[in-house]
């Protein structure tokens, strides 16, 4: 666990699991090493890599590996005047990824995370995980106390009720980190040296009603049944806050599951988390976020929708709608970030135009 | 974690936690090795033995423990009438226990749960991580991916609102069972070689609104502040439901914990469950409460206690109220439960006069 598995550790037999079916979307790579130490794992699909910074610059991207990548031009060149709500020069940008996929789910990852290893020394196949989480269903209504019931070796407990038991279907699957936490720059500040070293050989539904601070290091998703609400909003360059766009899209992507009736799971997969960022680097993009979040909480747990927001497209239209009416005050940012909603629905409707877009049960 | 530890091994040196202030509460002892199993563990502290069968058959307390037994013949002559509150030849009995208590903290366990390993071979002391996890706050209002933030190695991540992080008063832990799970009659039936051996090394907190199924056999709380609510029912000889008293009691405590402003953990500390219960014995008892929990659950899902509700006696009155008032109509024998919930509280209040009943912050 102190330490990434090696390439050779990883190279597994590999089930490539729904290797049509999923994409794999990575903002910009800096790590040369990243793919490589994935390649037993990824290798299999189509990877989508969108680029954060400067197009003029080139991502190598080693042999062997089928992708795409865009730069800001391509998004520029794709979207139109509607690229205005693609975050540049902040890896908030890999929405857009989300966007020109095809396939029924995706895998983002940030390119410091390599390959964990779990306590008996065997390398992390994290997609593999994050396909069992999001393949098998939710439990969203009421707490299992041997955590996800689906998994081999456990079920439901005493006392969960029958009519509970067939669950929702799983929109979503959040994967943790070993070795650098995902804190916030003050708390990276305090405990420069903390490391997080506890394997928790758990998956679990986040409960109806509770939202969770979504980190988008290593994340999967069906993007038929949530795709539209996974956007990263507005950070980066010109943008007063960075490192709360899978933040936001987590409060968005929850509020809008318990609406529908969708489910999402927290736990495995682990990533090897190597480099802790900048904490004074963090501290200034984060200040007003780590402030404004005071506000926007109480507003994502109040925030009810109509019963006719009966997909996720007109749900987030509504959200927009309440970001504007009751976060504005907060800062005009939110103003900006409204309109950035609504037209990111605009785009990804544009760009999936026949997609049909089925749901679990309404609330 | 395949079988339980040996006295000899669980023999590692006690720090001897809230000694003064814990008492282990435990329904008829049938197993002669349980206390010795226990011994290096338990040793220290004041047991509270709440026999439910025949009062004339007497059990054998090993040398050296520091005990007290109560009988229904005790019982009966404590209470006087209110004694038909308490439970006859059912475990649910153990509740008198609670009230005759005068200690801050209870420890409850049933004695077919024997010390288990951690995955290094180490044997568990509950009752430490038990006091750990009521000494330490709870988070009911935010999920924390990394579980318990209070734990050594842990703490808030990245997006977790600062106002939050002082957390609330733990009022009760939840502790989870290796080998044989906790499960129905019914899925013991189908599953009747299944065991627990996934040793999940994690502590969380169930989020204000969201329900779980409460199980007595590992269970520790803080009787100042919910004590009164711990409650086990009506069950056992001549009443129609079995195996519901920790149920009802995790129903009724999780829905004072959310109105008043307290936390419940559940996760570590593991105990090692020896023996499975016999299914067909088992479902005799419970067939009824399996039908009966599917209105049970929504109705304490939707049950909302008034502002003036302060005390956990005025919540737990309240709510005696609204079982009669809306769960009657399932069947008679919530009309008597309601009865004894009442009466529960005014034995509880004989027993302990000039209790103090400090809350954490009111919802």
């Amino acid at each position: 666990m102190a330490e990434p598995a090696t390439a050779t550790q990883a190279a597994a037999p590999v089930v490539a699991l729904l290797k049509d079916e999923l994409d794999i979307v990575i903002p910009t790579i800096r790590n040369l090493d990243f793919l490589e130490m994935w390649r037993p794992f990824f290798q299999p699909y189509h990877l989508i890599i969108v680029q954060d910074g400067d197009p003029s610059k080139t991502i190598k991207v080693p042999e062997g590996f089928d992708y795409e990548l865009y730069n800001r031009n391509d998004i520029n060149r794709i979207l139109g005047p509607k690229a205005s709500c693609i975050s540049f020069k902040d890896s908030a940008c890999r929405c857009f990824g989300y966007m020109v996929s095809k396939k029924k789910y995706i895998f983002t990852i940030d390119d410091d995370c390599f390959v964990a290893k779990d306590p008996s020394g065997k390398a992390i196949n994290a997609l593999e995980q994050h396909i069992k989480n999001l393949l098998s269903p939710s439990t969203p209504f009421f707490f299992n106390t041997l955590y996800d019931p689906f998994r081999e070796g456990a079920d439901f407990v005493r006392g969960y009720p029958f009519s509970l038991r067939e669950g929702v279907p799983t929109a979503a699957s959040h994967g943790l980190w070993l070795n650098i936490p995902d804190y916030d720059a003050p708390t990276q500040l305090v405990k420069p040296l903390e490391r997080n070293t506890r394997y928790v050989d758990a998956v679990l539904t986040i409960p109806k009603g509770t939202l969770f601070p979504m980190c988008g290091m290593n994340l999967a998703f069906n993007r038929e049944l949530i795709g539209p609400a996974m956007y990263f909003g507005l950070m980066g360059d010109g943008q007063p806050i960075g490192r709360y766009d899978d933040m936001w899209a987590g409060w968005c992507t929850k509020v809008i599951c318990d609406h529908l009736g969708l489910g999402v799971k927290t736990g495995l997969p682990y990533i090897f988390h190597s480099k802790a960022s900048n904490p004074f680097v963090n501290l200034r993009k984060e200040y007003k976020g780590i402030y404004w979040q005071e506000e926007i909480i109480p507003f994502f747990q109040q925030a009810v929708l109509p019963k006719d927001c009966t997909t996720v497209q007109k749900c987030y239209i509504e959200l927009a709608k309440q970001v504007k009416e009751k976060l504005s005050k907060v800062d005009p940012y939110f103003d900006n970030l409204a309109d950035a909603m609504v037209t990111w629905i605009e785009a990804w409707d544009e760009l999936n135009p026949t997609e049909p877009v089925p749901n679990g049960k309404a609330a």
